[in-house]
């Protein structure tokens, strides 16, 4: 975190889910909410997430894109051993770099696998882009990589998980977007016009309404989202009142 | 569907998911999975999704860059009656289109809602660009629309399904992709060998190792997908028969 008196900036991140899989609808992505909170956290916005096909020149071309307007992206899945994992080449290609076997990433899996294990398939792992600096995988070993502010990792929630906690300490984040939850059992058509005029009335603060149905009627989750806290606690208390003026009585955080 | 004898064409889908609420990690989306299987069953496949946040600018750039690449666009969130559903005005954006009250969705949602609930801000659901279709939504009657091959629809599960059946008859599919499933209970590194053999052998068949982890060990999913179901069943036998090779038995689907 810089520390020289200049004001907190907005850090923006983009997330790339790679794989088929998840385009056919195989397999239900959860890699993106926890990518998003962790790094929410850390004082990064997530501005936009991709999912791409299994495709060498769309992943090339995604990763340019999204490394050009974010500070950081974050790949997920494509580098296991087998012949559908291209994501590491697919990489070297976006920055045009050569890709090769990297000796330290040999010699740890020749390590971590038993005699007769370590197979041709599984050497692809060592392949790593040029100039790429490895992001550690405690959980089989085979590491993601870093290129430049590209973050490459594995598709499995848990490896990826991992991955994400070796990489914290190569983030900077900028301001930290924090939010309060304040839930009304009323249809959120109900609420709006009076939410609306909250809104204005607090135009550094994002408010979102996300409605839900429930056995005993409608709720609206009123999300509010600010760089200031006190901004942010007054936002409540208007909205507290807002609820209470409806004639109903503010529920904090959410009902489910 | 066309009887003219021409050979069946890919057609193809992108969806795009608007809302804070998913790259805010707040909201695990449930959608894409839905819609990617939805769409495939009638022959058309999701090539690229994305999630974007409630921003005019960016909603309407993505649509317009995405309509001219795909067959056709399905869009969910950001319809309903607060402040922050803006999904209709950045369509309008997009096609360069003006919105107004439509006269039949004031009628219907006039009906709908009680004496003195069909507020200002309910009324907002009821713009719709010019020259849009309306997509029924029989769950809470607010609409979503088509203008050209873009489908607006809801991000609330349910809605969105229900609005998808509405619109079955609107579109044309090509070309069928089916796909098998077997399972080798070993890790994905001991079949990748053999299996890119498989690979190399039925170029037309696309096949996928997807592993998992088991209390009893690791396993590995091998999805075959492909067009042709004779090819299909051939790349399947041979699979079966690459798992025996390894002193395995193959299993049927997937396991979990």
């Amino acid at each position: 975190m810089s520390n020289t008196g200049e004001p907190v900036k907005e850090v923006t991140a983009a997330v790339i889910l790679i794989g088929d899989e998840i385009l056919s609808g195989r397999t239900q992505d959860l890699n993106l909410a926890y990518i998003s909170t962790w790094l929410n956290v850390r004082g990064i916005q997530v501005h936009e997430a991709r999912v791409i096909p299994d495709d060498e020149d769309v992943i090339a071309h995604t990763v340019n894109e999204l490394r050009a307007k974010c500070n950081y992206v974050f790949t997920t899945g494509g580098i296991g051993p087998t012949h559908d994992d291209i994501t590491a080449d697919s990489i070297a290609k976006a920055f045009g770099v050569k890709i090769d076997y990297h000796p330290e990433v040999l010699r740890m899996l020749a390590e971590h696998y038993k005699e007769g294990e370590f197979t041709e398939a599984r050497k692809r792992m060592a392949r790593i882009p040029e100039g790429g600096t490895l992001v550690p995988n405690p959980i089989s070993r085979a590491p993601g990589f870093q290129v430049e502010n590209v973050f490459v990792m594995a598709g499995i929630p848990r490896i990826m998980q991992a991955q994400l906690e070796g990489v914290a300490d190569r983030i900077v984040g900028g301001f930290t977007v924090i939010s309060r939850t304040i839930t009304v059992r009323m249809a959120e058509g109900n609420v709006a016009e009076k939410l609306t005029a909250v809104q204005e009335r607090f135009a550094d603060v994002s408010i979102g309404s996300y409605p839900s149905f429930h056995a005993d009627g409608p709720a609206a989750a009123l999300v509010m989202r600010a760089r200031d806290e006190d901004m942010l606690d007054e936002a409540a208390d208007a909205i507290r009142q807002m609820i209470r003026d409806l004639g109903a009585e503010p529920i904090e955080g959410e009902v489910s």
